[in-house]
């Protein structure tokens, strides 16, 4: 690594929307800039949902870091995973290097929380990385596959039924995909079941779908899912998931759900770096572990470790905490490296604050829900809304104005070319136990027996 | 499973161009079919290379099998592993499960060969899967992000070095387009490393690279790809392979080559199919274990059972075997769904002879070589040659065009949108280990030590 000493020494750790924007803005600063993330690309990941449903593939929702930042010559991606913070000698550690900075910018992000049901991540997996949305999608079509070779019905039934947990957007947004493929991609496909028998069910605790949104958007989209053919069942706590029993309580009602398919999309907790920033500095974290931000982002006594994104717990004027959202990040992100090049001048900045971009989620075909603040749209102009502002970020980046072109194709054709049952040989095949019963495999060693 | 009993029962083992071809042909005839395959598609072995390489997604170069033939109402698609076959009593055993069949087309393909070298299996991959790409695709890149971090010279040298054995099509597309990444694409990423001072060997046994194709062509492939930055030596054999060293033998010369990232792309042999076909049936094997075919591609005295595709060995009149090509698999296949619509009506099909559609080979961009057999071709019209040819298969069943796009976009801006690094965690770190030596971790547990 070749370091301009005099030069202000900047290093950001995660390259999702907080960290990438934060260095793309300091592209063109009088500062030395390192990018560290474990993984090689950024990934959008509001559109991961398509990928664990076979719409796009892969890559053509992420970008690779070094191509995106190959023409700033003052920034330096590292491909490595940070495990410890010196906040006094001013380094970060990685396994055998140590990385020195004059500010630190810390963005890596949450991962899914369990509510200390950690042993249900097998059976119920989770939506933030390419690996769980493939894994998603090997299990969904998967569920298919086996439903069609189940002869007998009330097991044909339980591989016929998906069940998401968590009516936020990403639970809404997986709910509807899975009952486009059921009630319309995959209704010609198969011989021996007919795939609009199938049941989408989408439990929330809360008393609606979309808790965070205006109380009308989440009765539109409610009924949208309804109209596609999910079964929305708010007020509704799973108090148990199995290799094939969801267990549910709703008020006094107990309730078991007899199901193959279990995605997990109800909550996230803090990546490791929370804990890491809490050890070292003193800074606070929340009950999921997020890290409490000052007004400009900085943690306290540390005005040079700034936390963005995710991992940030930022209370606004009104004493709510910002969302974990990506526009949320980008803002920070851009406010951090502006911060930076003040300083540098000598300056600084008024502290942060939030410009409301709106908050939308999709719920299907030409429906979809948003709210700008000022106003609020549901059905297809809610859907072209959505459609519009995910192109804007996506094209923000290199090709993936493919992705339009295959939004537009399977539009019309409601065809989805990416639903690939792929992984490691033995979680391809749904096989036949002594006691004639088929077993989906599990992506890993599951202790959790049905 | 619905039968119509009185309608003849053909079952097609394979999903490849050899089986699908034949199926497709089938669809309006009177008779019922059973496609089986391992996976749940079609996948475009011919552009495997350019997963491996970063151009373009596993999906874009694969089809769901049902979704091809969704609109067959004769056609079920079983996803299964066929393990046996009961040529008296016609039926095909899969686990738990046997299917009987009147006429049976046996189309499963060829694996990697390494000649009683086993073992250089996880040090060298050969390319035949979406998994297979997918791991190259990681190794490749990875190696590029471990050179990056390494400080001492020789290492980082061996880091740059990749070395593919086999100059047949597959080695060649993949010299090139490795190439490609290295001298053009990778140039502006990286900080520490210059990629243009990356290897790429292609290693070849006989006197030139693509042994089948006429010689000038053979001269102007290795021609493009010196021009291309590759170093190809033929006459060279490969006498050992470890973590890190390729040894090879030029007449009595013996070389070692250090290189961190070894490709095979030498040699096929044939699927379990084929052994399983000998020991029920005394059908011959060749030495690579595919199966000899008569004249109409059937095996001596069961005329109800053909083998056809890459695991077929059909002598031509001239002696030769027809080569393992998609053109032959598919004049097979379609060859096979004639003859048997012919017997229903109590007739029969001339013997089956290839129509040559030519061989065609790229080696980079602007850069292939064609032999149309009435014409030969090389440069920019043998490369467009082999874009439109590709086009054409491609587009025969759905959002390919998609691929098209994607290929004009890469062709302009010399990028590559798919070079993610994935897979399970502990496959996405280089780490030092106690001796300062880093080491790139392989995708199963090998037992080849350096």
């Amino acid at each position: 690594m070749t370091k301009t000493t005099e030069q202000h020494r900047v290093v950001i750790v995660g390259g999702g929307f907080g960290g990438l924007y934060a260095a793309k803005a300091l592209g063109r600063a009088p500062v030395n800039v390192t990018l560290i993330d474990k993984r090689n690309f950024h990934l959008f990941q509001p559109l991961l949902y398509q990928v664990a449903t076979g719409t796009v593939s892969p890559a053509d929702i992420s970008s690779p870091l070094r191509a995106i930042l190959s023409k700033h010559k003052n920034t330096q991606v590292l491909m490595e995973e940070v495990v410890d913070i010196d906040p006094e000698q001013q380094q970060i550690m990685m396994k055998g290097k140590t990385v020195p900075y004059d500010t630190l910018v810390v963005a890596t992000g949450v991962s899914h929380h369990y509510f200390g049901n950690e042993q249900w991540k097998e059976t119920a997996p989770g939506l933030k990385t390419v690996e769980d949305a493939l894994e998603m999608r090997r299990r969904i079509f998967m569920a298919f596959e086996a439903a069609e070779k189940e002869t007998d019905a009330e097991k044909r039934r339980a591989w016929l039924t998906f069940v998401i947990v968590g009516g936020g957007p990403t639970g809404v947004e997986l709910a509807g995909a899975i009952a486009e493929l059921a009630f319309h991609t995959l209704r010609e496909d198969f011989r021996s079941i007919d795939t609009t028998e199938a049941q989408i069910l989408l439990l929330e605790g809360m008393d609606r779908v979309l808790p965070p949104y205006p109380e009308d958007l989440s009765i539109e989209a409610a009924a949208s899912l309804t109209r596609l053919g999910v079964t929305v069942k708010t007020k509704t706590l799973v108090t148990n998931i199995t290799d094939n029993v969801v267990t549910t309580r709703c008020g006094e009602q107990v309730e078991q759900i007899a199901a193959r398919t279990i995605l997990w999309a109800a909550g996230v907790k803090a990546s490791a770096m929370g804990q890491v920033l809490a050890d070292r500095t003193g800074a606070q974290l929340d009950r999921a572990g997020r890290v409490s931000v000052g007004s400009d982002l900085s943690i306290p006594n540390y005005p040079n470790i700034f936390v963005i994104g995710d991992l940030a717990n930022f209370t606004q004027a009104d004493g709510k905490p910002l969302p974990g959202v990506a526009p949320v990040a980008i803002q920070e992100g851009e406010y951090v490296a502006k911060l930076i090049r003040q300083r540098l001048k000598g300056q600084t900045l008024p502290e942060f604050s939030y410009v409301n971009a709106g908050s939308l989620a999709v719920i299907g075909q030409n429906s979809a829900v948003v709210d700008l603040g000022f106003i609020k749209f549901t059905g297809i102009i809610a859907w072209l809304i959505w459609v519009f502002a995910h192109i804007y970020y996506l094209i923000e980046f290199d090709n993936k104005l493919i992705v339009m072109l295959q939004w537009g194709w399977s539009y019309f054709t409601r065809n989805r070319g990416a639903r690939l049952i792929t992984g490691e040989e033995d979680l391809l095949k749904v096989e036949m136990d002594n006691n004639g019963e088929f077993h989906a495999p599990s992506s890993s060693k599951s202790t959790v027996e049905a």
